[in-house]
């Protein structure tokens, strides 16, 4: 029985959102399809989450959510190990629609189930409507048996935050304070919910994502928690890359912080491409009635910080850059116990994220001393 | 992981169909929405289904399958204990479209994806297209990750067969040697799929059901197995009543049979309605092109016999007719240690079946010596 719980919070409940390097079992994703946001018919990034799937199912059993229409053909193109469910969605974004798991001491789990609003609303979000996507984590909720809090007036999306596990998240305050979210909420207002509902004591706010445009700043392209005390962070020291300002400026910001426990934060670097990654294709995407079509050449959201980490695998975007070899013997330094795998994410870049963004971990049941 | 098995049979693999009287994990529904079957946009039927499912799960836990149209509304209207998942569908029958489930001696299941072509496909099928149906079985499969035997090129519902679980096949020759289903096969070889996908050694055949038009006669109208050796049929002395003729010539046939381990079968009567229920409401089921508008006061195939037994429990169909409690008294013989919970159903009845058909049951896992 899956329960909707709107009278208490997390927090007041005794759970927490565990860190992504704790125990998972199981990922979450959804399958691409939207031609209007994908090149060619959505058929090469179909090949690209197919072989994200192939990777993380070495680490971590994998459930892919595919609309009806997609149902026989993603059940033909997944290998049989992947387990292939019908839900319906608006696109294939499941970290940042999907629930967020959270975990008590006594090996229970329930869920945050957002509002999502595709990324501003009627702001400046990307797609209309978004009430598939915004059933997503509720469905999931029921899928798995796990009560939710449902959140019918506070917008959020997994990609917009990262945790420790020990009581810090760290956001961006460009998505956060962003006008298609939560404008009727001041910053401490905004800074109560995290806590509250994330089980959370102290809350790290960088300033400026690297995408304005898409997701309005997620955290997820730009920095990420690596165990307790530790970061990454994206970071280069060439002025002519298109994160230089926004690696510069929170590599620094970083370097200040202190977390919930009082710890200094050390801050691993994690590089950017040699060159930006350009859209490719363009003219393959379909149009959408009063929205300005994309232009091939247009500098697409390619870091390599938006990998995800599943239990002793670490899934590493690589674009065919120069420096996607770096990137690689980078996180063998940051997680030297896990297996670093590299996986061609070009596709998914093209349309507006990466591993991180399309991924969704439900934690494993574990009993706390 | 769910496999697709095709190059043997359960029989070949040590599996067989458990009876229905065995222990159950999991009842699957789906739930019922076209205003061209159901009276008054589906209202009235969704409500029948709700207080069935509400029956079913005091003693077994039901999840019910619903296309993402109307998720929203089914998740409302039933209770939080009973699971809603999205699944897409043509109609709302279960036992007909769902796998049959199926056991070995290890505590393993798999399951017969049968084709389904909505009882008669082009032939004299009920509605089209039925691809959404013929998928369900898989989808659920999949759900479970339990391997199924997929058979292309063989109709069956599971409406249409009952199993002792110990080897013995009922069914009837009105349906399973009908026109619209597996006319290239000869009764012999039907008989052989039969027993090699059930895992039995015996097919007892009936002749006629009480529903030549709708399933062809499916045997769970007309008589079933409530324990090894033992059979329920329905049974009536009213000339006068429509299905006097099916149930007197069946009751007599069982007399004479005997089952796979060569016991003579004891057979108990189930009364009929004391009249024929007829349809309401015609007027309100929207029309399809090419078909013949339903009317008021058409014989709806209105059998007690069209029951579910489900662990402890046995659900039971009421019609608001005189004889309801006789039914519910004859069921209360026939299962002396079980409880008989009657749900009325005219609704259900209305769009052509009754409990068992919207039913399928996901059998325990038992380890037997």
């Amino acid at each position: 029985m899956a329960r909707r719980i709107k009278r208490t919070t997390p927090k007041q409940d005794g759970y927490r959102m565990p860190a992504e390097y704790e125990p998972q079992e199981r990922i979450f994703m959804i399958w691409p399809e939207r031609p209007d946001n994908w090149r060619d018919g959505a058929k090469p990034v179909q090949e690209a989450y197919t072989n994200v799937a192939k990777a993380i199912s070495r680490f971590t059993p994998v459930t892919m959510l595919v609309n009806n229409s997609q149902y026989a053909n993603a059940r033909a193109r997944l290998p049989r190990d992947i387990q292939v469910l019908e839900m319906s969605s608006n696109d294939a974004w499941c970290r940042d629609c999907g629930p967020t798991f959270l975990v008590n001491d006594k090996g229970e789990r329930r869920a945050c189930d957002w509002s999502f609003n595709a990324w501003g609303g009627l702001v400046d979000g990307l797609y209309f409507p978004w009430d598939a996507d915004d059933a997503i984590a509720g469905k999931i909720c029921e899928l798995e048996n796990i009560d939710s809090y449902r959140l019918d007036d506070f917008v959020l999306e997994g990609g917009s935050i990262h945790v420790d596990g020990e009581g810090t998240v760290l956001t961006t305050e460009m998505c956060l304070l962003s006008e298609g979210r939560n404008s009727h909420l001041a910053k401490a207002d905004i800074e109560e919910k995290l806590k509250e509902y994330l089980g959370c004591e102290k809350v790290l706010w960088l300033k400026d994502g690297i995408d304005p445009d898409e997701t309005n700043g997620h955290i997820d392209d730009v920095a990420c928690f690596v165990r307790p005390g530790e970061v990454a962070c994206i970071y280069t020291d060439n002025k002519s890359d298109p994160f230089y300002k926004a690696a510069q400026d929170n590599y620094k910001a970083l370097l200040e912080m202190t977390d919930a426990r009082g710890r200094k934060l050390k801050v691993h670097k994690v590089c950017t491409p040699s060159k930006p990654v350009l859209l490719e294709g363009a003219e393959t995407i379909d149009r959408v009635a009063g929205t300005i079509p994309r232009k091939n050449g247009e500098i697409c959201i390619a870091s390599y910080l938006n990998y995800l980490v599943t239990n002793n695998g670490v899934i590493v975007p690589q674009y065919g850059d120069e420096n996607d070899e770096l990137a690689l013997k980078q996180m063998r330094r940051i997680y030297p116990d896990k297996e670093i795998v590299g996986v061609k994410t070009k596709e998914i870049v093209f349309g507006g994220g990466n591993i991180h963004c399309i991924t969704q971990q439900l934690p494993s049941i574990i009993l706390k001393k």
